[in-house]
């Protein structure tokens, strides 16, 4: 099942940049991963923000639950999810 | 070039219905069309709204706007559009 | 799977009073079967608006928005689907 | 009488993690109990984010503000409280 | 127990002046006998609007909203809803 | 005069816990004294917030900011004020 | 006392021009009128919008209302009130 | 004096589509006629939107409110209205 | 010409006491010369917050921003401004 | 291709002051080199506040990323794009 999920990240003033350059590392390993596995479909960048517009291609709301709720950047993200149906004029 | 679009269309009030089933029969045809030309990547409906999420595909805002604009339902939409860049963990 | 739907009903300004009733009549209808097949597990009316929120399992996002698009009211309809995973917390 | 109660967890930045972990066990623990006792009818997860939505059954406004503001977590929480009457549809 | 409600009366466009007067009076009528009752405890006008700030005693959801979706103008209201708690400070 | 304010106390993070229980215990008295001398005419708790609803009863603007300004809580507050005119269907 | 009003006037879809313009001429009289009386102390428009920002100099809450609700544009404005007091800074 | 001024068309239903194309050629050549004098600098079209983000170049808000207001299509734009002022990093 | 600003304080917390009360004391040793010299026309307290609804009487936007952005009190500030243009009912 | 650009800037609280001047100075330079590239078309300060209103002309939505997500700046902006085709009603 696709769900559409609006991710804004909200960087914390003072934040230690080492430890946040080692979460971006760690969040980017595992979005590749899930990426390679068909979970996280698509993923893009909003131009000019640090936020993502995603899909997710996943079983049901639990598992789209755990998987974003255990990004390493989650803490510090503003999200929101839209579950996306299956559109009468899509042709795929 | 993609751009993240969201469609809400709102139905008139009193419109005839006959006249809305042929615009959003001609709706149809213009989206698969669109769709077969890899312009209109992705279309999904927003489960609950009659509203859809889109991703399209196309050289620049002036062609982005005149395939919106010239929608059979673009007068009844409320639109927003998002820019999308590449994602520094995107894989594809 | 659950969705919590909120639908605010917005009757237009010069509807027929007598077709209004009806399709109260025929949405009450097919709510009550919805809540006997379990599929609209819980309704609730919002105290001081025309307004409910909703509880509905289904098995997907197709299932929820083929329900709700289908609702007689549904034309009248704001509507907001918010899907629910199982809270850790819970005991059922 | 029902309430339905959207709460938001906003983890403070710099909170002791491990304060914050003894918070989250109370939490549960009052949670369970209130679940127990009836009182806490319904407790979901909000896909995506740290917030649930609940459905409270108390005998009364002051009651439910009493167990609200003794939430361990309830000086972090966005709250918001919606009265439900019972939907004249509502089979149950 | 006690509630607050904010109503904002919206005139429909091209409504009949003599039927909304009609519907002004019978409101007034209902909104006096309720106060008289003790239920409709406060009705404030909002300096500037066509809304009202009013606080409802009585016993439930249920009654709040059987009260306020047969006011005459409910079909012109935009209707919110604060249930009040007792106040740790209030003297009365 | 009357006018409703609406008060959402934010509770700073990493406030001295000592320091704003006494904060609250001012807040306390001045608030009983405000009611006492019926300045303060209505305070009721909004459930499930720590926000509360009040109706103050004053000669003029500058009297009901001296008064708000200088509760101890005040720095900590969102407030918004909406000035009350008898309603034409109130009875007292 | 004084009270900032703003004033936004939507006239209505298919509303008669010539009744409007009479409207329009009445609300002309009335204001020049009040302002004359000093009540209307201060009458800006908002520049690139059918709205104005107003100081109204009157004795309390119940004399505003009844003007601005007597004013012939009323039916058709979106109207907010700001009370208004001393600013400590304030030379005059 | 630079004016930001972003300004969306609700073309009202039922409007008759001959009048409302009159308005538009009426509007068009006004927009030309101001751009060719300098006073509307700059004329885009947010893609998917009817509606335009523009830069004027006047010498007062009085001039400025002037010419927005008799625009043909005026009665059917939201318009906000941004003063600018010149920037310190800007070279030109 | 004219502009009204809206003026929210934002006292950030931690802020030391001494320190900003010198702050207070230039603003307002600021705006007094402001208000003799003509230009800060009016400086009115929004009852109830700490904010303040003001009126400019300046040259351009680059004086009124070189005005508002010089304040001591700036950098704690929320600011809108809105052009204000003659309106065609003022008598003065 | 152009786009019109909202910054605003948020300076946090308890920032080093030098350290932020230095970020403004080189803010200051990368904006300067990339107006001379013609890449910041247009660079306008927001009268009254802390934010300018920029166009953009560059190739497609990575590069205005690129642009924006390198400014020295850009960890303490709001940002809001909007993508600008051209306007039938253009002359240029």
């Amino acid at each position: 099942m696709l769900y559409c999920v609006h991710m804004t990240v909200n960087v914390p003033q003072g934040m230690d940049p080492e430890r946040f350059e080692r979460l971006k590392a760690e969040e980017k390993a595992v979005a590749q991963d899930l990426q390679r596995s068909g979970k996280w479909r698509h993923l893009w960048r909003v131009a000019g923000q640090y936020a993502n517009i995603s899909v997710f291609d996943v079983d049901n709301h639990d598992e789209l639950h755990g998987l974003l709720s255990s990004l390493p950047l989650f803490p510090f993200m503003d999200v929101t999810v839209t579950p996306l149906a299956r559109h009468p004029s899509a042709i795929d």
